[in-house]
């Protein structure tokens, strides 16, 4: 798809060639980007920052910072997760030595399982509401960063967990059919907000997304990247070398023609919450706060405690 | 697609074990869903009903209605049609034990040929407006319809007719190429309003749904399958047997999940509507009264009575 | 694709023979569309004319105008060029005998380079602003034109010369994989405005749009194929032949009704860019005339001369 090799192209075109390296303005902010280092070799400089939940390397050489998620079992998206997961994405934010971030787990057959249930069930209004401003705030963070952002999918991913896949500006997923992703809210008897919905769409479409939001539709990765929700299948081993290539495509681009260009794209979704944010909170209480969604949460968390023992 | 076996789909995933039967305050409406009795066999306890041009029976055991257009020779959406089939709409909507439709033709060859022709020509003012506000009417209920719509296309299925099929949540069509379905407009030198386009936007997307509303194309039925027109293709025996197993997947989702992800799709499309409704009708009047329109009609009419001849 | 030959489909569908001729009171307007005179032959009575940038030859007997830009090295849009184009369009949209026009190059391996960079570099403010009226204005015209456009795209066509053919009803492109097109403004540090954006958008959907606006790519024909970007591949000897023949399928519409929907598929996006016409106007001066911009566009003008010597 759009993710071939750009210069390649430009080269192959003859007719006018282009200039695929960022212009000087732009690696004033650092050296030019190179090749990633493989993980395990650190000849380049590189910071590091890490808290209960995620990991950090930011390579200075290429700018790329990798972040892996490390919540066992299954990376919940917990209200301490999601605070973690904002301060880390501010702090590569506001690192001029930062211009992409490849985001993955580093627990086994597990990208993220969205949001915490237990977050959800026999809380308090407060904490209802300052959790939910938390999803709010990651979302609002990540689907409109300044950085280039890849999600290697190494690991099923649902409800939130594909959201935060759907958010970034590309991703690639392991080959393997046993993992899946997709917004299966309605699979538990809630429903997506509509800025889930919305970013849902722009990533597949109206139709596709109105028929798997209905059905709450877990799709296995192959079916996952021919609709579109992922961009590109690659076997496991060769997933972060593949993340690396995608990244320094994507950092050919001069960084404030992509940033204006992605905030084009992406501002009247970022907008839209933005403009209702105190309302969708008060919504999400109302729902959650039923008697009839808290049985049914409480139900859903028995049967997976029983799965595990 | 989307449709894939669901429940088979979470067991593929080993990692998040998923309720895909609905929870118990769904139940509570009745029995759980079994799959659909074969027509033919009323082991379960069957409710029906019948009017002049559509045909009712609800399988209480399933709580799927089979809904039969019968309406010689082509099932034609006149003022009655419309009217009757809202009214069946309705009375489905508000009885308990129903969740599903599936919508078909007791014709052979035919779905629905669209709007009754007659009604648009020669008639009162008055008479367009009635119509009109039937044609809004069915449209607004159905689009919006909190029960799983699945539309069995057996037979062709031009401009309304194809407008029928759009608004429900899946379309399977038989495989006979003979069977074409469309907005085609423009062919008859009319416009298609804006919420017909709307709805067909939803489905194809805007690049698929200009050209083919500029061309007022009749898709054959392999090439509306492939545009996204239609969901899925069957053989003409295997027809009813999908639909019902595709609204067992669609009815396998909690009732209120499944409904507010629907509206929360579907909004804001209803809404133009809701909100234009009485200009809409204004400009079908004006537009529908020009003598030019009416002569085409006229034309267009007497060239069908000459090929019925 | 929606492209087929819909007369064959209609009398396929054997159910409900549908008028594939201009109604009575459409074919007034001249006489019937007839299949184009080959170049060369004319035996139809044929108006042109021609300016320094564009020539235009109308065959009156079909009703088509050819449209041919023959501005050397590289069909680059100057603003000398771009009024001629606007004034070509009133001109064909003005007279009678004309009611589609095919755009093409006269020039080998290039339909056009896109805007012409000398008219961004080291110009006046007043400058800027009566150049990018000019672009509006074009992308006004050609976009909402009630003519039929089949861009017949022979050679490259990045940026602005992509632009161009986007704004068409439709887009055949020769299948040599060395021509490519693409909004590829990003590699250049330049953003493509909005309404280009909502052209692409309308075309390609949001998901490719982002990507391909974001690495501002240049697809190979075959690629820009794949992605919907053009209707279809021809080799380079058949082109024009296929123009003609998609050009006569959209005459074989009655123009009001494929205006009238053209009117309502567009509308939106077209209103978006009248509302904030002059607010675009100051964006461009503003961004256009930054020191850092102004050194890109220099560094970019001096490459393509070492490139040319």
């Amino acid at each position: 798809m759009a993710a071939a090799t750009l210069a390649r192209r430009l080269g192959r075109s003859g007719v006018l060639p282009l200039c695929c390296r960022p212009p000087a303005w732009d690696r004033a902010r650092g050296p030019p980007p190179s090749p990633l280092q493989p993980p395990g070799l650190p000849l380049a400089p590189c910071r590091s920052f890490s808290n209960n939940k995620i990991q950090v390397e930011l390579d200075e050489s290429s700018g790329v910072a990798m972040m892996k998620f490390k919540s066992p079992p299954v990376n919940s998206l917990s209200l301490e997760f999601l605070t973690e997961f904002s301060i880390s994405l501010e702090k590569l934010e506001n690192d001029r030595a930062c211009r992409g971030v490849i985001i993955t787990s580093a627990l086994p057959k597990i990208f993220s399982s969205g949001l915490d249930i237990t977050e959800m069930c026999g809380k308090s209004v407060e904490h209802y509401s300052e959790f939910w401003r938390a999803v709010q705030e990651l979302w609002l963070r990540l689907y409109g960063s300044n950085l280039v952002t890849v999600a290697a999918v190494n690991g099923s991913s649902p409800a939130g967990g594909c959201l935060v896949a759907l958010s970034c500006d590309y991703r690639i997923m392991t080959d393997n059919p046993k993992f899946s992703i997709g917004l299966n809210e309605a699979q538990l008897g809630i429903v997506a907000p509509f800025w889930f919905k919305d970013t849902f769409v722009n990533v597949v479409g109206h139709r596709i997304a109105e028929c798997s939001l209905q059905l709450g539709s877990l799709h296995p990765a192959p079916e996952a990247h021919r609709l579109g929700l992922v961009d590109e299948l690659v076997s496991e081993e060769k997933l972060m070398e593949k993340a690396a290539a995608v990244m320094a495509q994507w950092l050919a681009l001069p960084d404030h023609a992509r940033q204006l260009t992605k905030t084009m794209m992406r501002k009247a979704v970022l907008d839209r919450l933005v403009a209702h944010r105190e309302e969708d909170i008060k919504n999400f209480i109302t729902f959650i706060s039923k008697e009839s969604i808290q049985k049914s949460l409480r139900m859903y968390m028995e049967m997976l405690k029983k799965k595990k023992s």
